[in-house]
């Protein structure tokens, strides 16, 4: 029995029996350096936030120059010139969005988004707007708020008893790439879908989206189209559109925000991850003018949102966020995610060519993923292919039996090439058992 | 109309029309610097985190000597030298608990206690246990689960729709100090709580508990005889107990976790804020053995707990948790809790004699408390006294009416007498106005 004093996050403690966690001794890039003398490529930039890498120079510079002169002091009531740069920065990369509310866990970005869309319509007088719609496969988040709207089994099914209802839309025009037919027209499945939504409008307060792509729910792609109905046909029926881009934003797909590709203005927007380019902690929740003042009234009206984190607006996170979020744009790694992404999707395409082990390849930006050849019986075929990948040199993290590929957006094309030479490996290295006919 | 890019924490935003943010330019120790040259002592440690005042040399040259190695890893599948030392230290703190999970908001600690408690029940086929029990005027953080436990009116009635139905425990045995009766001996209180307790026994799963001091709730104290007697009766019931240590942790009341006064074994214990002195968002949830091996079995069972943040043990809140933690102990600051929290209650009462208008003084460990006295006309007393502490040079930021002190615990006396000279000249500076009678 592996008995650890860390429980860690995401894992069955009894896998750690025969794998062993990977001991981190030191980062660089998109390199992890083990106590053991082991260089392992992190191929999903843990957990999707690393987008410049680990142990990046001009971050640190900054995290130390702020640390020399002060670290966290109380948001409420305070304010310094590192957290009004970086709400001013949000805000003009969001021109419809004007106002930033912080928190630290992504989780906890959701939860204010839905609970301010919640609250405003007790101030507006609309008692009967207390429900929300979410994508079918979507994932938000694991407190009770953002799991309740969000529609993945193996991290919901044992709390229902802590979750409210939500309804969930199903047979989503999911696409392969932006050159999909589906990506530009889903006229179809909207006629479908949107017969389902209507009855349930009069009571919706808000539909909540991970735009264009549901990450943690498979790697699935979806129509930018199907994107642009469904916030038209919220803002008719007076329905808040809440866009979850903790995963999405700030380059992973190739823009700002991916909610962008559907020429669309939500009404929320929750980021996280990529802010500090997975360096600290930190989320926000922006939003709209006509929301900060409905909010804005005399305190004895009773009209506050007063949800708080200790931590909203930690200097220290800030000042990261601002030095990362410059780098991005000096160095133009934007169009470096779809400049990376396109190589990536043909080296899947190859290995799937050279190996027959994959299938079902998508990608847009720097986000590529196939479905392992497998069936029902082999249903943890994906953690055999992680262990492998790890001993061969590679932080592959598979989501069930998918795998996927979302490395630094500043990787380097030769790391890309290992990586891909070490996925062909693991694929080639892992028999997959057939059922038995 | 005040109009800012940051939608503060916490606050009304109209209350800023005539009373701007403080500008924060700089800090050290116990102060603040503002951009106007002011100079104002935290007295309320931001939030009740910074125990070890702003700017700490030791904290931040460990913060420093991390980001130079490495900055955050995906804990999944991961482990490194200072997240294995930190749990082993903590660990270390609480002898009859054996393993941490990790999140960043204190909120998230409260969620994942709450989950992990109900998904146990699943695994043992105690599948009538699903409900909670609470206490009056607690907090517990505002994600849906943390807030649905909580019980302070102004963060939870607008949210309803949203949240569910917990028991709270009414009429506690509220005592001014160690010293009150009621702290050894609660037991009339008890036999009145404990009747209407035992109909809901059988479908409970865990109580939730801020032990001895509920803070958001009104900063007050109550018996440590009547945490034992419920932490017994959870025990003979199969009910855990949850101990929300997030604000009382690590020293506050003059002992690592304010559980301890009860010497009772909470089956988890919650905790954030003081973990890292207030430099960056890191909180964690400790268990039980025997609550890591129902868990520990093969991933197929579907007995996996996988809540997940993607900044869980985030590496350099880890460094500077465990410098915070090795310098609590070096420089004996429990027992200076102690101390200071004796000569902030002596403060206080003299205050309440120079001026008449502060009662019901309350006092454990480094937090002292008191009403203002006034009337219900004059809800917002405390937010004028507010204003014009800040003014005068210390950050006080009252509770609805209650004004208290939770200084950083290496705060000086020299300062503890600036703050209380403050206090005074603030309260005799606001006339209150009596109801007509």
């Amino acid at each position: 029995m592996y008995v650890s004093d860390i429980w860690h996050p995401c894992s069955q403690m009894k896998d750690y029996d025969d794998f062993k966690p990977i001991n981190i001794k030191s980062c660089k890039g998109s390199y992890l350096y083990c106590n053991n003398g082991d260089k392992i490529i992190d191929a999903i930039s843990s957990w999707w936030c690393k987008s410049l890498g680990h142990n990046h120079d001009e971050v640190t510079a900054a995290l130390i120059a702020q640390v020399n002169q002060f670290e966290h002091v109380i948001l409420a009531n305070t304010v310094n010139e590192k957290i009004l740069q970086l709400s001013n920065k949000l805000i003009s990369l969001t021109p419809h969005l004007n106002h930033v509310l912080y928190a630290s866990d992504g989780s906890c970005a959701i939860e204010m988004a839905l609970k301010m869309s919640l609250h405003s319509r007790k101030i507006k007088g609309e008692n009967n707007k207390t429900q929300f719609i979410s994508l079918a496969n979507g994932y938000h988040g694991e407190t009770c708020g953002a799991l309740s709207i969000s529609d993945v089994g193996i991290y919901k099914s044992a709390y229902q008893a802590m979750l409210f209802q939500c309804h969930h839309i199903e047979d989503m025009p999911y696409v392969t790439d932006i050159n999909d037919p589906l990506w530009h027209d889903c006229s179809e499945h909207w006629n479908v879908i949107v017969k389902k939504l209507q009855p349930h409008a009069q009571k919706v307060t808000a539909i909540v989206v991970e735009p264009i792509l549901q990450a943690a729910g498979g790697m699935r792609f979806y129509s930018k189209d199907f994107l642009y109905r469904l916030a038209s046909w919220a803002k008719q029926n007076n329905i808040h559109l809440i866009a979850d881009e903790i995963m999405t934003g700030f380059g992973r797909l190739g823009k700002n925000f991916a909610y962008e590709f559907a020429d669309i203005t939500p009404d929320f927007v929750c980021i996280a991850k990529g802010l500090t380019a997975g360096y600290l902690p930190m989320s926000a929740m922006l939003t709209t003018s006509d929301m900060y003042q409905l909010f804005y009234d005399d305190y004895e009206k009773g009209n506050n949102f007063l949800h708080s984190h200790t931590h909203s607006g930690n200097v220290l996170a800030a000042s990261v966020a601002l030095k990362v979020l410059s780098i991005l744009e000096q160095q133009k790694l934007y169009q470096r995610a779809i400049n990376i992404g396109d190589y990536m999707a043909k080296k899947m395409h190859a290995i799937a060519e050279n190996t027959g082990k994959i299938q079902s390849i998508r990608q847009i930006g720097a986000v590529v993923a196939a479905d392992l050849v497998t069936d029902d019986s082999q249903k943890r075929y994906g953690h055999k292919i992680y262990k492998t990948a790890v001993t061969l040199g590679a932080l592959l993290r598979p989501l069930g039996n998918t795998i996927y590929w979302i490395p630094p957006l500043n990787i380097t094309f030769e790391t890309l090439d290992e990586l891909a030479d070490i996925t062909e490996k693991a694929l080639l290295l892992n028999v997959v058992k057939r059922a038995i006919i």
